[in-house]
C-alpha cells in the first residue's frame, strides 16, 4: 500500500472521527463496537486501526476535540486585553454552537465518569481552564468591573461550568440558541440587586 | 411468599435504585446487566422484577429521582412569595450536594441522549422547570429585580442550566461546593457593569 500524504491521514482520522461520534450518539459508547465504527466510515479495520489502537483512544481524540472547542470558545479571555464578560459569553455559545457538539460531549462526560483515565483527562482540562478564568476574573477585579470581594478562583469556577451548561441544555432542547442563552445571561449580570 | 407490606416494598425499590445507581456509576448504563443489578442489591431476580420490567424502567425511575432532587431544589422559586435569587441559588446547590447525584446525573443524561422515550421524559421536565422559572423571573421584573427589557423565558433559560452546570463541575472536581459556587454566582450577579 503507498505510503498515504499527511493530508490523506488527517482526512481518514476525520473520517473515523465523525463515524464513531455519529455511532456514540445513536447507540451510546458501549453498545458501539469497532466493527460498528468501521462499517459507519466505510473503512477496513486495518485502516482504523493504523490511527486508533481501539475504542478508548477514540473516545479520548473525541473528548480532545470537544474541549478543544471549549477552549477554543475561550480563546478571547486569555487574549492580552480581557474582554467585557458580555463578549466573552456571546462569543463562547455562538463558538459552542457552531461546534455542534451537545450531544456528543454528553456521551464523553459519562465515559469519564467510569473510566478513570479519561476523568483525568477532563479534569486536568477543567482545571487549567479555570486557571485562565481566574486570572480574568482577577483582572476584572483590578479594573473594578466584578466585585473584589469574592475569590477569583470562585467566580471562575462558575465562568467554567457555563460552557457545560449551555451544552447540556442545548443537547435536550434544539430551541436553545447562543442568541437567547447570552441574552438570559446578560440580563442576570446586570441585575438592579440580587 | 407472604405479602410485602407497602413499607417494606419502598424499602426493597430503594435497594434495588441504589444498587443500580453504584453499578451504573461503576460500569456505565450498558455495561450493566440485570443479573449485575440482582447481585449488587443481594436480592432473588424474582424479587428485583417485581419492582422493575427491566434496566430501562430502572433508569427512568432513576432520571425522575435525579429530576426531582432538582424540583426540590427549585422549590422556594414557586412558592407564594418569589425569593431573591441569591437565595433560590443557595438553596438550589445546597440541596442538590447533599442528594449526591451529581455522577449518576450524568450517567442518566447520557442515556437520555441515546434513548427517545427518556430523552423526552427529560425534555418534559425541563420544559416545566423552565415554565416556573419564567414564572419566578417575571415576578422579579415587575418588582424591578431583573431587568425587563430580556424575554423572562432567556432568563429563565439560564436558571434552568445553572442546576446540571454545578453537578456537571461537581463530578469532575469534588472541590466544587455548594459554598463556593453560590458565591462565584452571586459576585457575578453583583458586576458593576458586565
Amino acid at each position: 500500500m503507498p505510503r498515504l500524504t499527511e493530508r490523506t491521514r488527517d482526512a481518514r482520522r476525520r473520517q473515523i472521527l465523525d463515524a464513531a461520534r455519529r455511532r456514540f450518539a445513536r447507540n451510546g459508547f458501549h453498545a458501539t463496537s469497532m466493527h460498528d465504527i468501521f462499517t459507519e466510515a466505510g473503512l477496513s479495520a486495518g485502516a482504523v486501526y493504523s490511527h486508533f489502537s481501539g475504542k478508548d483512544e477514540i473516545v479520548a481524540a473525541i473528548a480532545d476535540e470537544v474541549i478543544d472547542a471549549v477552549t477554543e470558545a475561550l480563546a478571547p479571555a486569555t487574549a492580552g486585553d480581557p474582554p467585557s464578560l458580555d463578549d466573552l459569553f456571546e462569543h463562547l455559545f455562538t463558538t459552542l454552537q457552531r461546534a455542534n457538539v451537545a450531544t456528543i460531549a454528553i456521551t464523553v462526560w459519562a465515559e469519564a465518569v467510569r473510566d478513570p483515565a479519561l476523568g483525568r483527562r477532563l479534569s486536568t482540562r477543567y482545571r487549567r481552564m479555570r486557571h485562565q478564568l481566574t486570572e480574568l476574573v482577577a483582572a476584572h477585579q483590578r479594573r473594578g468591573t466584578i466585585d473584589s470581594q469574592t475569590s477569583a478562583s470562585a467566580v471562575a469556577e462558575v465562568l467554567t461550568a457555563l460552557g457545560p451548561a449551555f451544552l447540556h441544555l442545548r443537547a435536550f432542547d434544539s430551541a436553545v440558541s447562543a442568541t437567547t442563552f447570552t441574552r438570559g445571561l446578560q440580563a442576570l449580570l446586570r441585575l438592579p440587586h440580587a
